[in-house]
């Protein structure tokens, strides 16, 4: 149809095209509000005029060390300003960002290093000896970068250059420039990956903006936002809200330590208004205690994400004053991309039965442009019956472009059309989809499927339990049977393995309460995450 | 540089990617929220699972109907529903929505239709005589559909169907796709053009999806806002505000006609949050009078544009508890395109000097690229200085593909891959603009530039005025002199030529004064606008 008359001397040009990018939010705040503050560090404060010009500076000194378009610099930093400003910096210079997981250890931050190849590191005293020893393993190894911190003290410098003096070389007036293409890379994050080598997921320009203002509609957040970094910015570039925040003009106030005691002080200093966390941050700030808690003296909304908050967590935030928004993503979908988006009239509900609508994962990011629930094999849609279950599955401009170096990965992720995400869920009449399980770990019990992600929220709902998991253990009668794996509240009295058996049966089918319950603390990947594959192999030895 | 390992192996394909369109908002608001008010008309209410049902109807019908890609689809109605399901339908059925202004004369309307080559016309009996008679002047007649409203009894049918049988003909579970291309054209508006044939500014499903989600970014605006359409939706396609409305799952409330009680009216019974409208249609609401005004119980957002609000106007809403947004634009970007981004210290400034802050244009858009003022043929911008004037231009995302069947003015258009506006400002030092003119209407005497718009605000600042337009008249002497054209308030006391003069002179550089005042009510274009071209001949007669 390039015939049509709506097409006929209708094409691009240099007036009425441009790629899509999230630096025109920062160029923007530092024009319209240049005095404001965008950052906030322990007692410093830096404005977006400011930040603006650190970031073209620290753009201009990565050119001038020769990084360029497509070259990879590798970030391992707590929420300190630095990381900040590397999300700008990194892609005005025309590269990709690769933020490690400041948990790694040497062999898997070696690994990462080497597979995106990345020609510069910046990096954090706290981790020098990890990194260090990751770096011997290393045959072209990168520019590396310390970001020396006041408010740490120990650990060592490593470094070619310390960051502020990186920066120093660097010119304030750099004239970056968007990039070619908005489907150029901007970010490349390895997923956790509990067996075998991480994927490294590469996201876009035009995925990043978007889902950077999907955020702002997910979430109704207003202009100004005053934002308490509790969520890593390793993680999925802290699910594109550096850019959200750039974009309403707003103020970060970065965290070093994700400690209850640091995140109530710095909601009291900065009259905070949004935060994110996976559940396990919730769990911390819904037993921070009184004295702690007491400063929340107005709403502050808190998104989570990363796994389904228990209702009983759920509930302990409502009476903090904390409106809890909860969406589900992945890496591979820039983050959040499903939001539990709330409808007035569930207000009206019992605080448990509220509890249990905003557990489900919910509906699309406005962003997306599509996700079902279907069979993984044909594709087909489950039924609207919140009882069938399916394979979650993305289509749209916020999926990842695909796995770096890695095509048969990304061609099996992508297989029909739709991004596969290996999370199983059921979808209720009102179209809101629920989590059941990772593929892996649902319970096949006399062919029964039994999803663990139910078995924990009863444990949840038990008020002796601080955390809970639920594997399948073998069993030579019934093929798989649930093995419960718990942590006490400190305050808890005695209970032992049977009352809390006895507990479930009390609240769920029969044969999905746990034969066994293992009590200690779990644990945990580097994200919070925890470490199931781990409980697999303590269930099967059992 | 495709074989960079971030391009390798990373294209597109079905999974990730999808191409822009205000068409997701509309899916998503029926898929999520169902049963939510999505349109107000007098006492008939829609839900978003009937509009969007209606709209797949009526875009299966009108593809029975033999309407299918880049075929246009005319429109000449008032803000009655069958608009707003318009802007859904039209590019629905793969078509672009050519909204007619419902002033315009059979001649205007004839040369539309056969410009734009219309395959079908929707219209409204109020119109009947002057589309009937445009009708005739064509050989290719569209097939007609009369929109028939209870809520108008006059008129006639002319159509060949009445909106609702043709919606029968239609299939509510039509399976319609999204453009394959987002530089698809969705739209075309005709600019209003004061001399010579209109032209048609062709806009796309990208542009209109960005503008539509910056209206909310730029409005501040929360989740399901209550829309009241003071401004005409055949009016650069209402703004975009049809797709932020879908977007936000907020409410549009109805109006046919734009008077006063009609529209507190409907502030009253819908608890309205937002309304958009030329300062003209401030100006009404702003003198309505106390029995109707009184219904605004609580801060209610106004957002104008086409003209610069007077101070006084921006004053007498402020007291009215009209919490008022100042914006810029033209057809050619989308409708507004630029803000004046508000500060939260002004807010301690006296309102004078508040209302002079606001009566600046400001900013560009949240997703406009860029905005200067420049030499119109250097480019280069000018210092900003608050002083030196040049033209506004724009580049971006939210700029029209081009003129239709046009590429001459295209072209000059897009000069030096900027859109030229036409339109003369200052850049103030912190960056904001201020229009000072449209290029024709600047008033040079004595080789002095006098801005017509300064001499008006300085007459609006007069307690017994009305409206002001001032336009260049011509000098022996002087070249030209400033001419006032004033429609004194109806309960003004008596005030003369010279009193008026004076004023000015007492309030401005004397050479900037007008040398004559004409009272009387100002002619209007059928937008509302003042038409200056008229009062420039009548200048130039006295």
């Amino acid at each position: 149809m390039a015939n049509s008359q709506y097409s006929a001397d209708l094409d691009k040009n240099a007036a009425n095209y441009s790629p899509l990018s999230p630096l025109t939010f920062i160029e923007r705040a530092a024009a319209v509000y240049p005095e404001r503050c965008a950052l906030v560090y322990n007692n410093s404060r830096r404005s977006w005029r400011e930040t603006y010009r650190r970031s073209c500076r620290f753009a201009s000194a990565l050119r001038q060390h020769g990084v360029t378009k497509d070259d990879t610099v590798a970030v391992m930093l707590p929420n300190v300003p630095a990381m900040y400003e590397t999300h700008f910096a990194v892609p005005m210079a025309g590269a990709i960002i690769h933020a490690l997981n400041i948990r790694l250890d040497p062999d898997a931050i070696a690994f990462q290093l080497e597979h995106s190849g990345a020609r510069v590191l910046l990096t954090d005293p706290e981790y020098a000896t990890a990194v260090a020893a990751a770096l011997e393993q290393l045959d072209d190894k990168p520019l590396v970068i310390d970001v020396d911190d006041p408010a740490f003290k120990d650990g060592e410098r490593i470094g070619d250059f310390e960051y502020e003096d990186f920066l120093a070389t660097g010119d304030a007036e750099f004239a970056w420039e968007l990039p070619h293409d908005e489907w150029q890379a901007i970010a490349l994050g390895y997923t956790s990956g509990t067996t075998g080598n991480p994927k490294g997921v590469v996201t876009h320009h035009r995925g990043a903006y978007l889902n950077a203002v999907s955020n702002i509609l997910a979430w109704n957040m207003g202009t100004h936002p005053v934002y308490l970094w509790t969520l890593p910015m390793f993680h999925c570039n802290g699910w594109c809200f550096p850019w959200t925040i750039a974009a309403l003009n707003g103020t970060s106030v970065c965290l070093r330590d994700v400690r209850d005691s640091a995140i109530f002080d710095a909601i009291r200093q900065n009259r905070v208004t949004h935060l994110c966390g996976a559940p396990i941050v919730l769990n911390l700030m819904a037993n921070a205690g009184d004295e702690l808690t007491k400063v929340v003296d107005r709403p502050i909304n808190v998104m989570t994400a990363g796994a389904a908050p228990p209702p009983a967590v759920l509930e302990a935030m409502a009476r903090l004053n904390f409106n809890v928004t909860h969406t589900y993503g992945l890496t591979e979908v820039y983050g959040p991309a499903v939001v539990c988006s709330w409808h007035e009239d569930w207000d009206q509900l019992p605080m448990r039965d509220q509890s249990q609508l905003k557990a489900r994962q919910g509906v699309r990011y406005p962003m997306l442009e599509e996700l079902i629930v279907a069979d993984p094999e044909t594709l087909e849609p489950v039924p609207k019956d919140g009882k069938t279950i399916g394979e979650i599955m993305f289509r749209g401009n916020i999926v990842m472009k695909g796995y770096l170096k890695n095509p048969e990965a990304t061609a099996q992720a992508f297989g029909g059309g739709y991004f596969h995400s290996g999370d199983l869920a059921v979808c209720h009449p009102d179209g809101y989809i629920e989590i059941k399980d990772r593929a892996k770990d649902v319970i096949i019990s006399g062919g029964e499927n039994i999803s663990s992600i139910e078995v924990e929220a009863t444990l949840y709902s038990h008020p002796a339990v601080l955390e809970a998991a639920v594997t399948a253990m073998p069993d030579e009668k019934w093929g798989e049977t649930p093995c419960a794996f718990v942590d006490l509240r400190s305050d808890a009295g005695a209970i032992n393995e049977q009352e809390l058996i006895d507990f479930c049966r009390d609240n769920m089918a029969h044969f999905k309460a746990p034969r066994r319950v293992v009590f200690g603390p779990l644990p945990k990947t580097s994200t919070g995450k925890i470490r199931k594959f781990e409980l697999r192999e303590r269930a099967g030895r059992l």
